[in-house]
Protein backbone atom coordinates (compact mmCIF):
# COMPACT_ATOMS: atom_id res chain seq x y z
CA UNK A 1 0.00 0.00 0.00
CA UNK A 2 1.69 3.08 -0.96
CA UNK A 3 1.16 6.14 1.22
CA UNK A 4 0.99 9.75 0.22
CA UNK A 5 2.29 12.91 1.63
CA UNK A 6 0.87 16.22 0.49
CA UNK A 7 3.39 18.80 1.00
CA UNK A 8 3.77 22.47 0.52
CA UNK A 9 5.60 23.66 -2.50
CA UNK A 10 8.27 26.74 -2.97
CA UNK A 11 10.12 28.53 -6.11
CA UNK A 12 11.25 25.61 -8.60
CA UNK A 13 10.13 22.74 -6.08
CA UNK A 14 11.52 24.23 -2.82
CA UNK A 15 10.28 22.23 -0.01
CA UNK A 16 10.98 24.07 3.44
CA UNK A 17 7.94 23.60 5.49
CA UNK A 18 9.88 22.64 8.61
CA UNK A 19 6.24 20.41 9.48
CA UNK A 20 6.49 18.89 6.04
CA UNK A 21 10.06 18.25 6.85
CA UNK A 22 9.03 16.55 10.38
CA UNK A 23 6.77 14.04 8.34
CA UNK A 24 9.15 13.08 6.08
CA UNK A 25 11.68 12.35 8.21
CA UNK A 26 9.50 10.41 10.27
CA UNK A 27 8.36 8.35 7.33
CA UNK A 28 12.14 7.41 6.47
CA UNK A 29 12.63 6.79 10.34
CA UNK A 30 10.08 3.71 10.06
CA UNK A 31 11.47 2.39 7.32
CA UNK A 32 8.88 3.46 4.77
CA UNK A 33 10.63 4.36 1.51
CA UNK A 34 8.07 4.10 -0.45
CA UNK A 35 5.43 7.31 -0.16
CA UNK A 36 4.44 9.55 -3.04
CA UNK A 37 5.04 13.53 -2.05
CA UNK A 38 2.32 15.39 -3.71
CA UNK A 39 3.74 19.22 -4.06
CA UNK A 40 0.52 21.69 -3.20
CA UNK A 41 0.55 25.57 -3.32
CA UNK A 42 0.32 27.53 -0.99
CA UNK A 43 -2.59 29.67 -2.71
CA UNK A 44 -4.18 26.33 -3.52
CA UNK A 45 -5.02 23.12 -1.55
CA UNK A 46 -7.68 21.59 -4.02
CA UNK A 47 -5.43 19.09 -3.85
CA UNK A 48 -6.04 17.87 -0.15
CA UNK A 49 -9.83 19.00 -0.20
CA UNK A 50 -10.85 15.44 0.22
CA UNK A 51 -9.90 16.37 3.90
CA UNK A 52 -12.10 19.10 4.22
CA UNK A 53 -9.43 21.35 5.48
CA UNK A 54 -6.45 23.07 4.73
CA UNK A 55 -3.89 22.08 7.07
CA UNK A 56 -0.60 20.43 5.56
CA UNK A 57 1.29 18.18 5.70
CA UNK A 58 -1.75 15.56 5.28
CA UNK A 59 -0.72 11.87 5.00
CA UNK A 60 -2.49 8.99 3.29
CA UNK A 61 -2.00 5.47 4.10
CA UNK A 62 -4.35 3.49 2.39
CA UNK A 63 -8.07 4.62 2.92
CA UNK A 64 -6.88 6.59 6.11
CA UNK A 65 -5.78 10.00 6.12
CA UNK A 66 -4.13 12.35 9.07
CA UNK A 67 -3.34 16.35 8.93
CA UNK A 68 -0.65 17.81 11.80
CA UNK A 69 2.78 16.48 11.62
CA UNK A 70 1.75 15.69 15.37
CA UNK A 71 -0.82 13.65 14.66
CA UNK A 72 0.95 11.77 11.52
CA UNK A 73 4.05 11.01 13.94
CA UNK A 74 1.46 9.90 16.35
CA UNK A 75 -0.48 7.76 13.72
CA UNK A 76 2.93 6.40 12.20
CA UNK A 77 4.19 5.02 15.89
CA UNK A 78 1.02 3.30 16.53
CA UNK A 79 0.46 1.93 12.87
CA UNK A 80 4.03 0.58 12.26
CA UNK A 81 5.11 -0.20 15.63
CA UNK A 82 7.54 -2.48 14.01
CA UNK A 83 10.03 0.20 12.40
CA UNK A 84 12.05 1.81 14.68
CA UNK A 85 10.34 4.00 17.91
CA UNK A 86 9.39 7.44 17.30
CA UNK A 87 8.62 8.29 21.03
CA UNK A 88 9.69 4.69 22.81
CA UNK A 89 7.06 4.80 25.50
CA UNK A 90 4.18 6.85 26.45
CA UNK A 91 6.41 8.77 28.94
CA UNK A 92 8.91 10.18 25.83
CA UNK A 93 5.61 10.99 24.02
CA UNK A 94 4.06 13.27 26.52
CA UNK A 95 8.25 14.15 26.80
CA UNK A 96 8.07 15.22 23.07
CA UNK A 97 5.22 17.80 23.37
CA UNK A 98 7.70 19.92 25.76
CA UNK A 99 10.28 20.19 22.56
CA UNK A 100 7.59 20.57 20.44
CA UNK A 101 6.11 23.55 22.20
CA UNK A 102 10.08 24.98 23.00
CA UNK A 103 10.28 24.62 19.19
CA UNK A 104 6.21 26.39 19.19
CA UNK A 105 7.59 29.04 21.25
CA UNK A 106 11.34 29.79 21.21
CA UNK A 107 12.84 28.13 18.30
CA UNK A 108 10.45 28.60 15.36
CA UNK A 109 9.32 32.41 16.00
CA UNK A 110 12.79 33.41 17.09
CA UNK A 111 13.76 32.31 13.54
CA UNK A 112 10.71 33.74 11.84
CA UNK A 113 11.81 37.03 12.81
CA UNK A 114 15.44 36.81 11.01
CA UNK A 115 14.37 35.03 8.07
CA UNK A 116 10.85 35.68 6.95
CA UNK A 117 12.31 38.19 4.24
CA UNK A 118 14.40 35.26 3.44
CA UNK A 119 11.30 33.03 3.06
CA UNK A 120 9.05 35.13 1.43
CA UNK A 121 11.65 35.08 -1.24
CA UNK A 122 11.47 30.96 -1.57
CA UNK A 123 7.48 31.19 -2.10
CA UNK A 124 7.02 30.66 -5.73
CA UNK A 125 6.07 34.03 -7.33
CA UNK A 126 2.66 32.93 -8.30
CA UNK A 127 1.95 32.43 -4.54
CA UNK A 128 3.43 35.46 -3.06
CA UNK A 129 0.14 37.80 -2.67
CA UNK A 130 -1.57 34.95 -0.75
CA UNK A 131 1.56 34.78 1.55
CA UNK A 132 1.76 37.80 2.03
CA UNK A 133 -1.35 38.67 2.93
CA UNK A 134 -1.78 35.87 5.19
CA UNK A 135 1.68 36.02 6.70
CA UNK A 136 1.16 39.88 7.36
CA UNK A 137 -1.95 39.35 9.23
CA UNK A 138 0.48 37.82 12.22
CA UNK A 139 3.58 39.24 11.72
CA UNK A 140 3.41 42.70 9.95
CA UNK A 141 5.25 44.21 7.07
CA UNK A 142 7.43 41.57 5.53
CA UNK A 143 10.27 43.74 4.31
CA UNK A 144 10.46 45.13 8.35
CA UNK A 145 12.36 41.45 9.00
CA UNK A 146 15.36 43.03 6.75
CA UNK A 147 15.92 44.59 9.64
CA UNK A 148 18.56 44.66 13.06
CA UNK A 149 19.23 40.76 11.92
CA UNK A 150 22.63 40.61 13.56
CA UNK A 151 21.28 41.60 17.34
CA UNK A 152 18.24 38.96 16.35
CA UNK A 153 20.74 36.26 15.65
CA UNK A 154 22.87 36.69 18.63
CA UNK A 155 19.60 36.57 21.00
CA UNK A 156 18.23 33.70 18.92
CA UNK A 157 22.00 31.25 18.66
CA UNK A 158 21.98 31.90 22.15
CA UNK A 159 18.15 30.75 22.94
CA UNK A 160 19.51 27.29 21.37
CA UNK A 161 21.96 26.49 24.32
CA UNK A 162 20.19 24.12 25.69
CA UNK A 163 20.21 21.94 22.64
CA UNK A 164 24.21 22.50 22.85
CA UNK A 165 24.49 20.97 26.35
CA UNK A 166 22.16 17.74 25.18
CA UNK A 167 24.07 16.99 22.35
CA UNK A 168 27.37 17.93 24.22
CA UNK A 169 26.62 14.20 25.77
CA UNK A 170 24.71 12.29 23.16
CA UNK A 171 25.00 12.38 19.57
CA UNK A 172 21.10 12.92 19.04
CA UNK A 173 18.30 14.02 21.38
CA UNK A 174 16.96 10.94 21.52
CA UNK A 175 19.72 9.22 22.52
CA UNK A 176 22.11 7.15 20.44
CA UNK A 177 19.66 7.16 17.60
CA UNK A 178 17.93 9.57 16.40
CA UNK A 179 13.89 10.33 17.67
CA UNK A 180 10.70 12.24 16.25
CA UNK A 181 12.60 14.85 19.32
CA UNK A 182 15.09 15.40 16.82
CA UNK A 183 13.34 15.69 13.59
CA UNK A 184 11.05 17.88 15.59
CA UNK A 185 13.97 20.34 16.28
CA UNK A 186 15.54 19.79 12.69
CA UNK A 187 12.91 20.60 10.71
CA UNK A 188 13.30 24.37 11.40
CA UNK A 189 16.97 24.31 10.51
CA UNK A 190 16.04 22.78 7.90
CA UNK A 191 13.68 25.36 7.03
CA UNK A 192 16.06 27.84 7.37
CA UNK A 193 18.99 25.72 5.01
CA UNK A 194 15.89 25.81 2.12
CA UNK A 195 15.02 29.27 2.58
CA UNK A 196 18.96 30.26 1.61
CA UNK A 197 20.09 31.01 5.32
CA UNK A 198 22.29 28.42 6.43
CA UNK A 199 24.36 30.97 7.62
CA UNK A 200 21.77 30.98 10.72
CA UNK A 201 23.80 28.35 12.17
CA UNK A 202 27.50 29.92 12.19
CA UNK A 203 30.14 27.55 10.77
CA UNK A 204 31.63 26.41 14.42
CA UNK A 205 28.95 26.04 16.37
CA UNK A 206 28.83 22.81 18.02
CA UNK A 207 25.33 22.54 16.67
CA UNK A 208 26.86 21.67 12.98
CA UNK A 209 27.78 18.22 14.44
CA UNK A 210 24.13 17.15 15.07
CA UNK A 211 23.05 18.68 11.84
CA UNK A 212 25.61 16.78 9.60
CA UNK A 213 24.67 13.59 11.23
CA UNK A 214 20.91 14.47 10.56
CA UNK A 215 21.92 15.22 7.03
CA UNK A 216 23.58 12.26 6.34
CA UNK A 217 20.55 10.01 7.62
CA UNK A 218 18.76 8.04 4.91
CA UNK A 219 21.61 8.32 2.04
CA UNK A 220 21.29 12.13 2.62
CA UNK A 221 17.84 12.09 2.19
CA UNK A 222 17.38 15.93 3.41
CA UNK A 223 19.73 17.56 1.27
CA UNK A 224 17.47 16.89 -1.48
CA UNK A 225 14.27 18.71 -1.37
CA UNK A 226 13.80 17.27 -4.20
CA UNK A 227 15.66 20.74 -5.45
CA UNK A 228 19.14 19.79 -3.71
CA UNK A 229 20.60 21.84 -1.15
CA UNK A 230 22.57 24.50 -3.16
CA UNK A 231 25.53 24.79 -0.85
CA UNK A 232 28.27 22.64 -0.21
CA UNK A 233 27.86 20.60 3.18
CA UNK B 1 17.92 -1.99 53.56
CA UNK B 2 18.02 1.60 53.88
CA UNK B 3 18.68 3.96 52.00
CA UNK B 4 20.07 7.75 53.45
CA UNK B 5 20.22 10.85 51.21
CA UNK B 6 22.19 13.54 52.67
CA UNK B 7 20.99 17.01 51.72
CA UNK B 8 22.07 20.81 51.65
CA UNK B 9 20.34 22.54 54.95
CA UNK B 10 19.66 25.99 55.23
CA UNK B 11 18.66 27.99 57.91
CA UNK B 12 15.92 26.45 60.84
CA UNK B 13 15.89 23.54 58.85
CA UNK B 14 14.75 24.51 55.85
CA UNK B 15 15.92 22.96 52.54
CA UNK B 16 15.20 24.49 49.71
CA UNK B 17 18.15 22.82 47.09
CA UNK B 18 16.50 22.27 43.93
CA UNK B 19 19.11 19.20 43.17
CA UNK B 20 17.88 17.36 46.43
CA UNK B 21 14.27 17.53 46.12
CA UNK B 22 14.76 16.20 42.44
CA UNK B 23 16.11 13.33 44.36
CA UNK B 24 13.40 12.69 47.25
CA UNK B 25 10.67 13.39 44.80
CA UNK B 26 12.56 10.68 42.98
CA UNK B 27 12.27 8.70 45.36
CA UNK B 28 8.85 8.86 46.24
CA UNK B 29 7.93 8.49 43.18
CA UNK B 30 9.51 5.18 43.16
CA UNK B 31 7.15 4.03 46.22
CA UNK B 32 10.30 3.92 48.52
CA UNK B 33 9.18 5.53 51.46
CA UNK B 34 12.10 4.22 53.89
CA UNK B 35 14.73 6.34 53.44
CA UNK B 36 16.26 8.72 56.31
CA UNK B 37 17.05 12.32 55.63
CA UNK B 38 20.74 13.84 56.90
CA UNK B 39 20.61 17.14 56.65
CA UNK B 40 24.64 18.94 55.68
CA UNK B 41 25.68 22.31 55.73
CA UNK B 42 26.93 24.36 53.29
CA UNK B 43 30.41 24.85 55.45
CA UNK B 44 31.16 21.31 56.53
CA UNK B 45 30.90 18.20 54.09
CA UNK B 46 31.96 16.14 56.37
CA UNK B 47 29.23 13.74 56.63
CA UNK B 48 29.90 13.01 52.74
CA UNK B 49 33.56 12.66 53.37
CA UNK B 50 32.90 8.79 52.60
CA UNK B 51 32.27 9.58 49.02
CA UNK B 52 35.78 11.28 48.45
CA UNK B 53 33.63 14.34 46.73
CA UNK B 54 31.71 17.35 48.22
CA UNK B 55 28.68 17.50 45.68
CA UNK B 56 25.38 16.79 47.34
CA UNK B 57 22.64 15.21 47.36
CA UNK B 58 24.15 12.08 47.59
CA UNK B 59 22.45 9.12 48.15
CA UNK B 60 23.73 5.31 49.72
CA UNK B 61 21.93 2.06 49.12
CA UNK B 62 23.41 -0.15 51.01
CA UNK B 63 26.74 -0.86 50.34
CA UNK B 64 26.74 1.39 47.38
CA UNK B 65 26.79 5.24 47.20
CA UNK B 66 25.93 7.74 44.54
CA UNK B 67 26.54 11.29 44.13
CA UNK B 68 24.91 14.04 41.80
CA UNK B 69 21.28 14.19 41.14
CA UNK B 70 20.71 12.95 37.46
CA UNK B 71 23.13 9.83 38.21
CA UNK B 72 20.45 9.32 41.31
CA UNK B 73 17.69 9.26 39.20
CA UNK B 74 19.19 6.50 37.02
CA UNK B 75 20.30 4.50 39.29
CA UNK B 76 17.29 4.37 40.93
CA UNK B 77 15.37 3.56 37.47
CA UNK B 78 17.98 1.22 37.33
CA UNK B 79 18.16 -0.55 40.17
CA UNK B 80 14.06 -0.05 41.62
CA UNK B 81 13.10 -0.95 37.62
CA UNK B 82 9.27 -2.53 39.78
CA UNK B 83 8.35 0.96 40.28
CA UNK B 84 6.54 3.42 38.61
CA UNK B 85 9.12 4.31 35.75
CA UNK B 86 11.27 7.65 35.97
CA UNK B 87 11.97 7.99 31.97
CA UNK B 88 9.87 4.97 30.42
CA UNK B 89 12.54 4.10 27.75
CA UNK B 90 15.87 4.88 26.65
CA UNK B 91 15.07 7.29 24.27
CA UNK B 92 12.39 8.79 27.27
CA UNK B 93 15.94 9.26 29.38
CA UNK B 94 18.04 10.54 26.55
CA UNK B 95 15.05 13.01 26.25
CA UNK B 96 14.79 13.61 29.98
CA UNK B 97 18.72 15.53 29.01
CA UNK B 98 17.07 17.98 26.80
CA UNK B 99 15.00 18.99 29.64
CA UNK B 100 17.37 18.86 32.12
CA UNK B 101 19.61 21.00 29.86
CA UNK B 102 16.73 23.92 29.64
CA UNK B 103 16.77 24.05 33.19
CA UNK B 104 20.24 24.42 34.00
CA UNK B 105 20.17 27.03 30.69
CA UNK B 106 17.33 28.90 31.50
CA UNK B 107 14.47 27.98 33.96
CA UNK B 108 17.79 28.31 36.89
CA UNK B 109 19.91 31.02 35.70
CA UNK B 110 16.97 33.10 35.14
CA UNK B 111 15.36 32.48 38.79
CA UNK B 112 18.47 32.64 40.89
CA UNK B 113 18.65 36.37 38.83
CA UNK B 114 15.83 37.16 40.70
CA UNK B 115 15.72 35.40 43.95
CA UNK B 116 19.38 35.29 45.16
CA UNK B 117 19.62 37.62 47.45
CA UNK B 118 16.71 35.96 48.97
CA UNK B 119 18.37 32.74 49.11
CA UNK B 120 21.75 34.32 50.68
CA UNK B 121 18.91 35.18 53.66
CA UNK B 122 17.49 31.43 53.75
CA UNK B 123 21.32 29.65 54.38
CA UNK B 124 22.06 29.00 58.23
CA UNK B 125 23.97 32.42 59.32
CA UNK B 126 26.47 29.89 60.39
CA UNK B 127 27.22 29.02 56.56
CA UNK B 128 26.62 32.87 54.99
CA UNK B 129 30.43 33.40 55.28
CA UNK B 130 30.95 30.39 53.21
CA UNK B 131 28.40 30.79 51.51
CA UNK B 132 29.03 34.57 50.09
CA UNK B 133 32.36 33.59 49.09
CA UNK B 134 31.59 31.04 47.14
CA UNK B 135 28.45 32.41 45.10
CA UNK B 136 30.05 35.55 44.54
CA UNK B 137 32.74 33.96 42.39
CA UNK B 138 30.09 32.80 40.44
CA UNK B 139 27.35 35.57 40.25
CA UNK B 140 29.19 38.83 41.80
CA UNK B 141 28.11 41.05 44.67
CA UNK B 142 24.72 38.97 46.13
CA UNK B 143 23.26 42.98 46.85
CA UNK B 144 22.88 43.52 43.49
CA UNK B 145 20.70 40.91 42.94
CA UNK B 146 17.88 42.79 44.47
CA UNK B 147 17.61 45.35 42.05
CA UNK B 148 15.74 45.13 38.84
CA UNK B 149 13.53 42.40 40.02
CA UNK B 150 10.59 43.35 37.76
CA UNK B 151 12.01 43.74 34.34
CA UNK B 152 13.68 40.21 35.71
CA UNK B 153 10.70 38.79 36.51
CA UNK B 154 8.64 39.48 33.09
CA UNK B 155 11.75 38.26 30.92
CA UNK B 156 11.85 34.66 33.33
CA UNK B 157 8.38 34.31 32.93
CA UNK B 158 8.13 34.48 29.27
CA UNK B 159 10.69 32.12 29.20
CA UNK B 160 8.31 29.84 30.55
CA UNK B 161 6.25 29.71 27.85
CA UNK B 162 7.25 26.14 26.81
CA UNK B 163 6.22 24.86 30.09
CA UNK B 164 2.84 26.50 30.00
CA UNK B 165 1.82 25.25 26.18
CA UNK B 166 2.70 21.35 27.22
CA UNK B 167 1.21 21.72 30.19
CA UNK B 168 -2.28 22.83 28.19
CA UNK B 169 -2.66 19.62 27.01
CA UNK B 170 -1.28 16.97 29.33
CA UNK B 171 -1.35 17.45 33.31
CA UNK B 172 2.25 16.23 33.43
CA UNK B 173 5.08 17.01 31.52
CA UNK B 174 5.43 12.80 31.32
CA UNK B 175 2.26 12.53 30.63
CA UNK B 176 -0.87 11.08 32.53
CA UNK B 177 1.28 10.87 35.50
CA UNK B 178 4.57 12.58 36.67
CA UNK B 179 7.81 11.65 35.36
CA UNK B 180 11.18 12.56 36.07
CA UNK B 181 11.05 15.57 33.69
CA UNK B 182 8.42 17.10 36.12
CA UNK B 183 10.03 16.57 39.09
CA UNK B 184 13.82 18.21 37.16
CA UNK B 185 11.59 21.39 36.67
CA UNK B 186 9.48 21.40 40.08
CA UNK B 187 12.88 21.44 41.71
CA UNK B 188 13.61 24.66 40.71
CA UNK B 189 9.77 25.94 41.73
CA UNK B 190 10.33 24.65 45.05
CA UNK B 191 13.60 26.17 45.76
CA UNK B 192 11.81 29.28 45.00
CA UNK B 193 9.12 28.94 47.37
CA UNK B 194 11.41 27.28 50.11
CA UNK B 195 13.07 31.10 49.97
CA UNK B 196 9.94 33.17 50.19
CA UNK B 197 9.95 33.73 46.90
CA UNK B 198 6.54 31.36 45.65
CA UNK B 199 5.24 35.13 43.99
CA UNK B 200 7.65 34.46 41.66
CA UNK B 201 4.94 32.55 39.61
CA UNK B 202 1.51 34.71 39.96
CA UNK B 203 -1.60 33.31 41.33
CA UNK B 204 -3.26 33.15 38.00
CA UNK B 205 -0.35 31.40 36.04
CA UNK B 206 -1.43 28.12 34.03
CA UNK B 207 1.19 26.52 35.84
CA UNK B 208 0.12 26.84 39.59
CA UNK B 209 -2.46 24.07 38.59
CA UNK B 210 0.59 21.62 37.48
CA UNK B 211 2.56 23.04 40.88
CA UNK B 212 -0.66 22.17 42.84
CA UNK B 213 -0.69 18.86 41.30
CA UNK B 214 2.83 18.11 42.24
CA UNK B 215 2.46 19.67 45.73
CA UNK B 216 -0.15 17.04 46.28
CA UNK B 217 1.39 14.06 45.71
CA UNK B 218 2.29 11.63 48.03
CA UNK B 219 0.19 13.11 50.82
CA UNK B 220 1.89 16.43 50.65
CA UNK B 221 5.39 15.36 51.04
CA UNK B 222 7.47 18.59 49.21
CA UNK B 223 5.05 20.63 51.30
CA UNK B 224 7.60 19.27 54.40
CA UNK B 225 11.17 20.58 54.43
CA UNK B 226 10.74 18.98 56.97
CA UNK B 227 10.08 22.91 57.68
CA UNK B 228 6.45 23.64 56.40
CA UNK B 229 5.45 25.70 53.99
CA UNK B 230 4.85 28.63 55.26
CA UNK B 231 2.00 30.10 52.81
CA UNK B 232 -1.37 28.70 52.34
CA UNK B 233 -1.49 26.51 49.30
Amino acid sequence: MTITVYELDGVDDVRFSPYCWRTLMALKHKGIDDFERVPVSFRDRSPIAFSGQERIPVLVDGDHWVNDSWNIACYLEDAYPDGPALFGSDIGRSQAQFVNAWTQRIQNPGLINIVLWDAFQAVDPADRDWWREDREKMFGRIEDYKENQSEKLTAWRRDLDPLRMTLGDQPFLGGQAPAYVDYLVFGTFLFACYVGREDVIEADDSLQDWLGRLLDMFDGFARQAPKTMTSER
